[in-house]
C-alpha cells in the first residue's frame, strides 16, 4: 500500500492513530474496572494522548462510551449482515430473525460483551442516539419484510426489539431471575406467531 | 358507621388522615409544577404534616412517590379488573387484551396522568418494585390463558408489555414521532398474532 505523503496526510494519520490508541485505552479500562469507573483523565493517560485532543474528539464522557459502543457493534454488524447463516444471509426470514434475537440474547447475558455492558451506562441517550439501535430495527424491520409478513413492519420490528432491549431483559434477569434459555425460547415463540411461521 | 373509640383508635385515625393529607398534596404538587420538582419539605408544608412524620411514613422522596403512582393506578385497576367490558369482564379475553393495551397507551399519552408523570421519575425502582407493574403483568398473563394461547403465559406476558412499556412507548413518541393510533394499531395487531385471533 502506499502511504499519502505531506504534512496534511501525516497530521491525518495521526489523527487516525490517536482516535484508535484513544478507543483501545477506554475498552481496557472498561474491560478492567466497568464503564462508571472509567474517567477522562486514565483514559488519555493510559493512551499516552492529550486530555483536550480526548475531550476534541469525542465531546464528553457520553461521547466516548458511545463511540466506543459503535467500534464494538461493527463487528456484530458484519456477523449479522454477511456472516454466516442462520444469523447473516443464506437462512429463511423467521430463522435469521430468531438467530438475531438469539444473539442479542447471548450478549447481554455476557458480562464480558462491551457492547451492553457500556449500553447500561448511557441508558437514555442509547435509545435516542446509538447507530447500532437504529441497525438492528433496520434489520428486523427488512427481515419482516422478507419473511412475507403483512403489516406495519416499522412498527412490529419496534415491538419485537422491545422485549429483548437491554433494559427488559436485565430486569427478567436479575429481578426474576429468568435464564437466557428460557428468554431464547419465548423469542422464538413471539418471532414464529408475528411472522406467522407457527402452526396455525 | 360507628367509630372505633379510645386513644389508640384516635391515633390510628390521625395517622390514616396524615397519610392522606401528604398523598393529597403530594398529587397537589406533582400536577402543579411537575414530579422532579417538588420536595419533601413542600410537601410537608402543604399538608401542615410535620416532616418527621412525612418520612417515617414513606422512606424517602422515591418511596413517597411510588405510594402516590399505587394510589393513582388503584383507580385503573378498578377499572381493568371489574370495570364495563372490553376493558372490565364480559368481553372475549382477546379484546380485553387489546382493550387494556390501548388504555395504557391512551395514558402514557396524557400530561395529566399522574401515573406516567410519576413513573418517569423513578424509571429504575419502577419496574422492580411496583405493585401496579406486578398487576399489569398477572393481568395480561391471566387474560393470554383465557384466551386458550398454548405457551409460556407469563413470559408472553412480558413480551407484550415490554412494547407498551412507559420508556419505549416515550422513546417511540418523542424521538420517532409515532402518533397514538399508529402504537395502538401495532398493539392490536401484536395481541392477534400472539393469540392466534388473525386470520390465519
Amino acid at each position: 500500500m502506499t502511504e499519502p505523503s505531506g504534512d496534511l496526510a501525516g497530521e491525518r494519520a495521526d489523527a487516525a492513530r490517536n482516535r484508535a490508541r484513544l478507543l483501545e485505552a477506554a475498552a481496557w479500562l472498561v474491560a478492567e474496572r466497568g464503564a462508571e469507573h472509567v474517567t477522562m483523565r486514565e483514559v488519555a493517560q493510559v493512551a499516552g494522548v492529550g486530555k483536550g485532543t480526548l475531550f476534541r474528539r469525542f465531546g464528553d464522557r457520553n461521547g466516548l462510551l458511545l463511540a466506543l459502543v459503535d467500534d464494538v457493534e461493527a463487528e456484530f454488524y458484519q456477523a449479522y449482515t454477511f456472516g454466516l447463516p442462520p444469523l447473516g444471509p443464506g437462512a429463511p426470514a423467521s430463522d435469521r430473525l430468531i438467530a438475531f434475537g438469539y444473539a442479542l440474547l447471548e450478549r447481554v447475558s455476557d458480562p464480558t460483551d462491551l457492547g451492553p455492558a457500556l449500553g447500561r451506562q448511557v441508558p437514555t441517550d442509547r435509545r435516542r442516539t446509538s447507530n447500532y439501535g437504529r441497525a438492528f430495527h433496520l434489520h428486523v424491520t427488512s427481515l419482516l419484510r422478507e419473511a412475507g409478513v403483512v403489516g406495519d413492519h416499522t412498527m412490529l420490528a419496534h415491538a419485537l426489539l422491545a422485549f429483548v432491549d437491554l433494559e427488559t431483559i436485565d430486569h427478567l434477569r436479575n429481578d426474576d431471575q429468568v435464564i437466557t434459555e428460557r428468554l431464547k425460547a419465548t423469542w422464538a415463540d413471539l418471532v414464529r406467531r408475528v411472522t406467522g411461521a407457527a402452526d396455525c
